[in-house]
């Protein structure tokens, strides 16, 4: 297929139904407002080596790529649109990986409700990139800011911490004494997040601030607390973690060391959440009717810095990182 | 510089006067409506080495890629309005090598009235790549598509044709024949597209059709003729030629056929405009004053095809490409 071809065959496909895409044929598309909503858009890229590994199955890649990008809008608020892609494709990266790859994208636009816009595509001498640039909706002025925590809230997040590290490992080979099932179980975390859409109406409705856990709980936190303005502190011994995640911390030699470096590691496509306490006492109940894991992990103060404490006892940076 | 660091310094700024950005401090920007028009977005991405050769300074790297998609905008008649960078930066781009890179940003946005409103970076063990995706504004429903052009119309192009691809040549050390003042010309022509964004308000005004010329003036020419259902017919011999793409004309043994080489050659970056008689002659007031050449070279007809003539007798493919 050459580069008309596997636009005609793989991506017009994905425009059906968005008159806007006018069918990719044009050099744009036009999006007509929508009265009373903010378009909130995100642009996230993925390269091979670097944020997924070269054996990954292309129809993972792609529904990875679509979700790390849906998983910025869950934590706006914003509810799915449609998006944007720009694909270099290695030498390598034959007619049967593409098609795979569209098939991918096909399958989570289905799961997520989002459609192609437009994009390009090019070869590439290095190795598979390629950006979504992914758009929403939220109600005007509504779209919730990594900005606005409070003293006296609660912090907040959903699901497990720590997976989608432990599933790279899991993905590379390492972890071999956790057992095959929880090692597959991780590297399925690592190769397919699970943006957490589900809980939009309820964060729109009860959450002072949010941002999505992307590049480590902790670290994103550290941006919240910046942004905000506040003081953050996580008690680490509440971290919410998985079975095959808690067999690692409890097989390491110091396991808040271990939790540490879970909290501070990346690939997670959680929430991290600040509201007030009846808020959150409301969000929970909108995530338990959602199925969705919600966890207080800490709180919001006065002043400046994250604090991060275990059974009341600081615990200290090492790596990117944290030392007990 | 990290992510981090490159973020705040070389980006941050480039931000500035665009709210919705929020300083590129959130997971997202969130655009508002405006009553009145759509937004039309348009996406490109260029890979060192496919789109620019591997010692092009960065500053006009970043230049180009913005000007790629501009050129986009000024074809469908959009008003710019900002854009989101997705980079991926190799090994060997240093500090001096991305502030370059950001500087030439800088020097187009205050150029061209765009402003940074987010996106991401990373890093790449292949070839830089970077993609764009750009924004604009047109009056609700007037987006000028490739669809519009009728029988009876007549074809026009702006600018030259053919020094995109005689400005490669020239930058990698061919056509010595033409001496070095006409060999900088056309590299400068290759390396810094002009998009005719000045243009814009003519051709909401008299504009049937339009496309962006950057595959080669015939095939997307072909574009527009397969779009719109109708015939076209372009004079070989009306082709609008730079003095230097003259030059390298009247040197070729067959004439013809390097004109037929130069517009099915690519990055020309002008605008092919489908118009009506009355409508065409109008065009060309608002480009003169405008200070865009604008050139008939053929017209629109009954039926479909592309044909190709010169002073009247039908010229033949070879190539990607065109056979006297």
């Amino acid at each position: 297929m050459d580069e008309f071809e596997a636009i005609a065959r793989l991506f017009r496909p994905l425009s059906e139904g968005a008159p806007e895409a006018f069918g990719l044929s044009d050099d744009a598309a036009a999006l007509p407002p929508r009265p009373g909503f903010d378009l909130v858009v995100t642009k996230d890229a993925v390269v091979e080596g670097v944020h997924f590994l070269p054996g990954d199955p292309p129809g993972l890649v792609a529904r990875k790529l679509l979700r790390v990008n849906l998983s910025d809008l869950a934590a706006k608020g914003a509810e799915p649109y449609g998006y944007f892609l720009a694909v270099s494709w290695p030498a390598h990266w034959g007619d049967e990986a593409k098609t795979a790859f569209a098939a991918g994208l096909a399958q989570d636009q289905a799961e997520f409700g989002v459609r192609l816009l437009g994009g390009d595509t090019t070869s590439t001498p290095g190795p598979f990139t390629a950006s979504v640039t992914m758009m929403g909706w939220v109600p005007s002025g509504r779209m919730l800011r990594r900005s606005g925590a409070k003293p006296g809230q609660a912090l907040l997040v959903t699901g497990t911490i720590g997976d989608g590290a432990l599933g790279l490992l899991a993905a590379q080979g390492e972890l071999a004494a956790l057992g095959d099932e929880r090692r597959a179980a991780l590297a399925d975390r690592y190769r397919l997040p699970r943006p957490r859409l589900a809980l939009r109406e309820g964060l729109l409705a009860h959450a002072s601030a949010c941002l999505d856990v992307s590049d480590g709980l902790i670290g994103d936190v550290i941006h919240m607390e910046e942004a905000s303005g506040v003081a953050i502190q996580i008690d680490l011994e509440r971290l919410p973690l998985s079975e095959a995640a808690r067999a690692f911390v409890e097989r390491c030699s110091d396991p808040v060391a271990a939790l540490a470096e879970l909290a501070t590691a990346g690939d997670d496509y959680e929430l991290a959440i600040a509201a007030s306490i009846p808020e959150a006492m409301m969000l929970a109940v909108a995530a338990a009717e959602a199925d969705i894991p919600l966890t207080p992990i800490g709180r919001i103060a006065e002043g400046t810095g994250t604090l991060v404490l275990h059974k009341g006892q600081p615990v200290l940076l090492t790596r990117t990182g944290w030392k007990h």
